[in-house]
């Protein structure tokens, strides 16, 4: 039987990444792939959820019209069916991008179908054995259905289904309130449906800190409601469903499950080989490779749970097929963290969280800054949330913020950026502001941070 | 006669700044200014302006209402005597949050009246004279009305008093198309007035690379009507204007004169102090200091035609309040250059233009993108514009960047911190690029450009 160099199982966005840097070292290579293909991120995650939620915020914006001298705005109103179907034509151009890019290597390379491990060296797809030096998995993950759910399948949706619905329901659940529960909640809410968000637990978003936390809550729970316990689930006679908590209940129509994601490993028959696992009943990884003890099998992407974010698994990818076939790798190396949460406005943690800082016992101060004044979001009627800055109490550098702020993806963009050259808290002061701009609060943020430093007591 | 330490002539931008670091070292100043009060920023400037703009973007953003799912919206209209309302009601919250600022001071250090010099030290306003160690002019500039124009007045506007009006032609002329004229011809043009551009030569905005220049005309030309030549005027019978170029000519009800700015030093009496003048008529100045060579005055903000940027003007003044009474004080360093027009898409430069680049006969190469294809512009349906990079050919440093894109305010921002770090093309590339981000348009560019750097001959 031939022996490949590589075989990359997964050709979503970690195992695509990978396999560009492959196809530059060895022919050798196949890639498997169960179908169907387009990468997550193209066909149920990222595209199309900022498609559909662009036409709900440019929706939601017509509220400030008449304040701004614009007139009719009551007469607008949304096409469901036709927002879904914008949204897919949308993602089905990203999808038909990606495919076009692996048409260069498809017949030579690419094979369809689900592969599981029979030995640490051999897979078997479609009955057929294949013998590889290394392994790449990458096999993504998919969203989990809690077990209370199972039997009401008729009633739930997910990421997966959720954007090839021809409509949505006038009464919509959302379990879960992490990112993706609270962009697409608050998404249906602006588009007018009734919306109701559960979660477990005074956590939204990606945020941790407390202040931020109740302003995110404070200002989304105007738009929807928001419930912070796990709904009881009851089936009405008339075919809807009741969700119970304590002493208040609501009727809906349909549930979105986002109550996170698993990996896509079960298939994949790692239970077969000698592998260490962890307590989460994952294969042991070495941080530093992302690849499994004792076999030579790396795990990449969503599907290693590390960092379920695009550019994450699209840095693991590119490293490891970079690195796979050499003797002496150095070890892989994150960026700056970054995660963002596209609500309006947008959340995001920028390096080292609030409950990370805590956790670690880190000596800082925080610098706090309230869009609700800031002069240019008070111009551009955006003058809602707050964003924090994370400063070490005795050095000044700047460690970490969290972010509920208008335009807080670009903001977050320009704190991490300044977070990887280690920058202090006067150096970030002596930094050019514009005027009038929303980066003028992150200065307001700065120079409160300062303050703090000299008056708080180490 | 008394000797104040400082006495400050102007209470705009500059002059604030300057009033804020003087008071926290002597109570031994004045500051003069002859009215209207709340500096030209918040009165006629950046936030009037910006008002103006969002407005006009607003409902500009309607026509893609349609491919979004959003009905209705040919049923908006603009109503163009309360947007100007709008726009004065906000201008006369920040114009009045300035005057509240000033008020602890007032009563006991602020004179109004004109002031003019009649020795090195000594100032009369209102027929008194005050004399004093230091001087600070801050006066400001006002609009340029070019000579053919005087005898129009009836038919011209400028920022002064554009946003008084109550309501707007319905065929408007901009002469010169830098900042200001592009800004409020592109914003009327959104808002229903027919426009017709003017300006000597195919320059636009704060432009100056051809490639992003030859972008912005393109797009900007499809919203109103551009002319690279400075129109023959001539008033008609029915009391309107016909402006002429070569062989086409258009009538329009008003003219919005923005050929620039000059500064405010012609009624101080500056001619009758024994100091020096440089070729363009004004005070010279040791750029270190921003002293008047031979004279203890400063000249600081837009008097000083330095950088007519809010932000400039608001360094200088606090550097000149901080140093102008010590004995040595340290050269003024300017931040990392930084401008932005806030036309849509926005344009802005960062750090040296491509002009400057070619005039330091630097040895750079240019890494570019279009955003016609870039992914969330496409999601944003803002997909207009370009970006250029400008790297060092033999370091790979970041030298500049000229934008005109979506978001582009962000994106100079995230520049211009990072050109203040030194950094390279590489180190650039190991920054954090969420997705779908416009970021990711830079790293875009930024790999164009390293591409460049090993392809083109140095």
């Amino acid at each position: 039987m031939k022996t490949y160099d590589v075989i990359i199982i997964g050709a979503g966005s970690a195992g695509l990444s990978a396999q560009k840097k492959i196809s530059q070292q060895t022919n050798n290579y196949l890639v498997i792939d169960q179908s169907p293909l387009g990468t997550t991120c193209a066909r149920v995650g990222c595209m199309p959820s900022k498609a559909f939620l662009q036409t709900a915020h440019d929706y939601h914006r017509r509220l400030i019209f008449g304040d701004l001298g614009i007139l009719g705005e009551e007469t607008l109103t949304v096409d469901l069916p036709r927002i879904l179907s914008q949204v897919r034509s949308l993602r089905d151009h990203f999808v038909a991008s990606i495919l076009k890019n692996m048409e260069s290597w498809r017949d030579k390379h690419f094979i369809e179908g689900q592969a599981h491990f029979i030995a640490k060296d051999t897979i078997q797809v479609n009955g057929r054995s294949y013998k590889a030096k290394t392994f790449l998995i990458a096999t993504g993950s998919s969203p989990h259905i809690p077990e209370p759910w199972k039997k009401f399948s008729t009633f739930t949706l997910t990421t997966d289904n959720f954007f090839e619905q021809k409509t949505l329901p006038q009464r919509m659940a959302v379990l879960g309130l992490g990112p993706i529960g609270i962009e697409l909640g608050q998404a249906m809410s602006r588009l007018g449906v009734s919306v109701h968000g559960f979660t477990k637990g005074h956590k939204i978003g990606n945020i941790t800190d407390p202040q931020i936390t109740s302003q995110a809550i404070q200002t989304l729970s105007q738009e929807f409601s928001l419930c912070w316990d796990t709904p009881q689930i009851q089936q009405t006679q008339s075919g809807e469903l009741t969700l119970t908590t304590g002493n208040t209940s609501c009727v809906v129509d349909k549930v979105l499950l986002a109550t996170g994601r698993k990996p896509n490993l079960d298939t994949l028959g790692l239970k077969n080989l000698e592998i260490e696992w962890n307590d989460q009943g994952s294969p042991r990884l070495d941080e530093n490779s992302l690849k499994i003890h004792k076999a030579p099998i790396w795990l990449i992407g969503d599907a290693n749970q590390r960092q379920p974010l695009l550019h994450e698994a699209n840095d693991e990818g590119s490293f490891v097929g970079e690195q796979c076939l050499k003797k002496n790798p150095p070890p892989f190396k994150r960026r700056t963290p970054l995660s963002i949460v596209f609500t309006q406005p947008n959340m995001a943690t920028v390096g080292k969280t609030h409950q990370q800082l805590q956790k670690e016992n880190i000596n800082f101060v925080t610098g706090s800054v309230s869009f609700q004044n800031q002069g240019r979001a008070q111009l551009s009627r955006e003058n809602q949330g707050a964003l924090s800055l994370y400063i070490d109490q005795k050095t000044g550098h700047f460690l970490g913020a969290e972010i509920f702020a208008p335009a807080g993806e670009h903001l977050a963009h320009l704190l991490a950026w300044s977070l990887d050259q280690n920058a202090t808290v006067s150096e970030l002061l002596s930094r050019p502001y514009y005027h009038p701009v929303l980066e003028e609060g992150i200065r307001t943020a700065l120079k409160d941070a300062r303050k703090k430093m000299h008056t708080e007591k180490v």
